[in-house]
């Protein structure tokens, strides 16, 4: 299978890597009704809750309209609420409810098997070595003016 | 910043990686009127025109529904078309427009330009070893019963 074969063209390896993940994360969520295009906003807010939307989109490198439309759909769901920004009026922070704070532990698991699976067959030098080289790329791309939302005209 | 710093979650630095490949796309095919949810089936079918399209969307690891969005929004905008497969009638193949075959260039050069930036900062060695690695990780997920789209109902 082409697939499987070795492919020097690490951006295309990264790809495809992504959507065997996209599958993954809407197989495992699917009976919350959360999907690969919304999960990451609620990852996020585990982490820091109450987080302004636009600078939810810049921290995550997901443009505004996308973001807007993962959000919308997160709210219609009830796992979030959105309250305007008491320290920019134009802007909205956004809020886990409780129903996305009952729901962590499905959404940690699936993250946590997936990082099982793609690492099983690694030793612990090969995950130390690749998780620098993988840095070292994304920050290749952050050193480039056009590598994220910022510099795009956002507000951060 | 958070997202420079070193993260031994690789499924993390995936998603990260990936999130930005999508900026760069959408920025560098804005004016094509292509996104990142669309581009990958052009870049197959410059490969081989005339895929059935479930073949694509399983060989993609992009499931139906996200397929045929995708195929529409691109058929709207003239750049496939679809045509009944004629060893399964119930099915359709995709066939790249002249509109297509005259964007490749650009869309090769976006493709290309991306590899160019997160390899910059990586030896030939480290470019070897991490697409090495990164062929295991994806291995692994086919290896597991719910890798991809064959077993779950899909026809191949």
């Amino acid at each position: 299978m082409e697939k499987q074969m070795h492919d020097t063209n690490l951006g295309r390896m990264i790809s495809l890597l992504y959507r065997q993940f996209q599958m993954h994360i809407n197989r495992e969520l699917k009976a919350l009704g959360i999907n690969s295009s919304q999960y990451i906003y609620l990852a996020n807010l585990y982490e820091k809750d109450g987080m302004n939307q636009e600078a939810l989109s810049s921290a995550l490198y997901i443009d505004k309209a996308a973001t807007a439309r993962a959000l919308d759909k997160l709210e219609t769901s009830g796992y979030i609420r959105r309250e305007v920004d008491a320290r920019d009026k134009r802007s909205k922070c956004v809020y886990l409810t409780e129903q996305a704070l009952s729901v962590r532990p499905i959404i940690m698991e699936a993250l946590m098997k997936w990082n099982q699976i793609i690492q099983e067959d690694l030793s612990v030098e090969e995950i130390m070595r690749t998780s620098e080289t993988l840095s070292r790329m994304s920050n290749s791309v952050l050193s480039h003016a056009s590598g994220g939302p910022i510099g795009e005209g956002d507000k951060q």
